[in-house]
């Protein structure tokens, strides 16, 4: 770092994600060096102050720090691969998204070409980037975490979990799978109201609350999963959690049940096993 | 209601949540008796202040205002049934969870026997009552929703849907549709990185302010439903939101994934029908 804590620092990738990461990175203060594959994308951020490098060897020469936020780990592999030998001794940190294997694969390769790798899985769409809400999980290299944790404050909160390079991504991916089934139960619920003239915007205003405050019970179920006994008192129990009226509504608005009878599915299998009387968090167990 | 505001009011049912609810009459300074099919339930709530009844007709007797808390629909008719001469001019709120269908019957069979009826949903569990993030949801006979509303008040937000009876239980169902749906992806997430040394109350505390944060897609995603239009700019299409990785990682951690196979599905039945560039909200499309 410079002595005004300006970092040298380029973003390969100015997708949505990668725009958002660069600007607020040149609002930060830092000499941002921006490359994409297809031209033109980096206009907006040159207006701002951010340079424009033609190509990614100029712009991974140009940081310290290099961010890779690219479609995909094998778009990841098409720029950096080339390029090994001008990262080595320099920072990459990778906000692609990839898989746990993916992510060890990249600090395994990292590590082979001496650049000091952390992998990082971003927790939020563009336009939170630099707000409330948005957070950003980090692992691999914790020298490159600490070093860095300013500079990544400008995103959102990070949070760091460890050596293995693949955790951040694990997390990524689990939090990812909670929000697509939530989604998921969001659009049956307003399939459901919409037949009796309840708009969706409507359902929303109610369905946004009711869900955050039932997030509220996350902390109960885990700590009688981390236990390992669902027969603790004060939990629903999995008989009481009967799914039947909602399936009897949902068809009576003339609608799928499948959303709904992956649950009811998971309960069951509990029920079939003779664990009814126990909490509802069980159903964990039909899934591992 | 008497001068100082104080209401006759009787709880028929004594469960988690008919207690809850009675409590927080007695604690609201109303004059309340108190009645449960299993006698002693009512004990502490005298000790609180409550007056007990024998019995359901003298509990009805006792109150201008009549709160239903039993089991089911099939409870409700059992014990008010053969009540309805002593309920006539009376007004009951049923908080009894029922399909929108029974809340119907009950209203119409009310309207026959002359009670002025109020059908309720309550969104919350017992010790949230009187807290804040409880919620209950109303139909049905709006002069008894505006006449009891600072009583409604003492058990949490309420909100009122309309005249019919109905529309309470079904914004009921739909919503503990998506918080169940909302459950199972928690606990797939929890399942996802527990054999990587996570704890689940490490993965709760990720998870509930993540959820949280996504709720705020709903508005988003009701917008276009409500347009009609799922082509709109800026929107995650659908084949960008390929569930591939999550499937991949759930199965490498060695967990089932029919979870996420849900979401997966809905997304398939849209791409499969050519519209794999419009948002993501257009999966309610597979679900209605
Ligand atoms: N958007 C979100 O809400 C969000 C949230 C969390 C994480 N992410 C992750 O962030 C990453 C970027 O997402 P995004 O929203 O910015 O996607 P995007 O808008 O589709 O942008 C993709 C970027 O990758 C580049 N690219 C694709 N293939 C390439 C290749 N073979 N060689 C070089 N460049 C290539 C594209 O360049 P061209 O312009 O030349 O095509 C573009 O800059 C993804 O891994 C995504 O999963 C996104
Ligand atoms: N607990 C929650 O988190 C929650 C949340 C939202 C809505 N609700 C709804 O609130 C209602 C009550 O739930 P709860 O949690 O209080 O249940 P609960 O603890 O199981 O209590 C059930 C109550 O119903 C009575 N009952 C059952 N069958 C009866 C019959 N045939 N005749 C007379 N009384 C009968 C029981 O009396 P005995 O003591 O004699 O058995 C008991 O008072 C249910 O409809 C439930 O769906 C509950």
């Amino acid at each position: 770092m410079t002595k005004d804590n300006s970092v040298q620092v380029s973003v390969l990738g100015l997708g949505a994600m990668g725009s958002a990461l660069a600007e607020a990175l040149v609002k930060g203060g830092h000499a941002t060096t921006v490359w994409n594959r297809t031209p033109g994308k980096a206009d907006g951020l040159v207006a701002q102050g951010a340079t424009a490098a033609d190509t990614a060897g100029d712009a991974v020469r140009a940081g310290r720090l290099v961010i890779a936020c690219l479609l995909d780990h094998a778009s990841v592999h098409e720029v950096l691969d080339p390029l090994s030998g001008e990262l080595a001794g320099r920072t990459l940190i990778n906000l692609t998204t990839t898989s746990p294997a993916q992510s060890r694969e990249l600090a395994a390769w990292a590590a082979d070409a001496g650049i000091a790798y952390l992998d990082g899985g971003i927790m939020a769409v563009p336009h939170m980037i630099g707000r409330p809400g948005a957070s950003i999980l980090y692992s691999g290299s914790a020298d490159v975490f600490h070093q860095y944790e300013p500079l990544l404050g400008l995103w959102g909160a990070s949070t760091y979990f460890g050596e293995d390079a693949g955790l951040a991504s694990l997390y990524d991916l689990a939090l990812l799978a909670g929000m697509y089934v939530m989604f998921a139960g969001f659009l049956h619920g307003a399939a459901m109201v919409a037949p009796a003239g309840v708009t969706a915007r409507e359902f929303a205003s109610m369905a946004a609350p009711w869900l955050t405050a039932m997030t509220g019970e996350f902390e109960g179920f885990a700590t009688v999963v981390d236990g390992g006994d669902y027969t603790v008192e004060g939990q629903q129990s999995l008989e009481f959690s009967s799914l039947d009226d909602i399936l009897a509504a949902s068809s009576d608005q003339g609608i799928s049940t499948e959303v709904v009878d992956m649950v009811q599915r998971l309960i069951q299998r509990q029920i079939d096993a003779g664990r009814g009387k126990e909490g509802f968090a069980r159903i964990i167990e039909s899934i591992r």
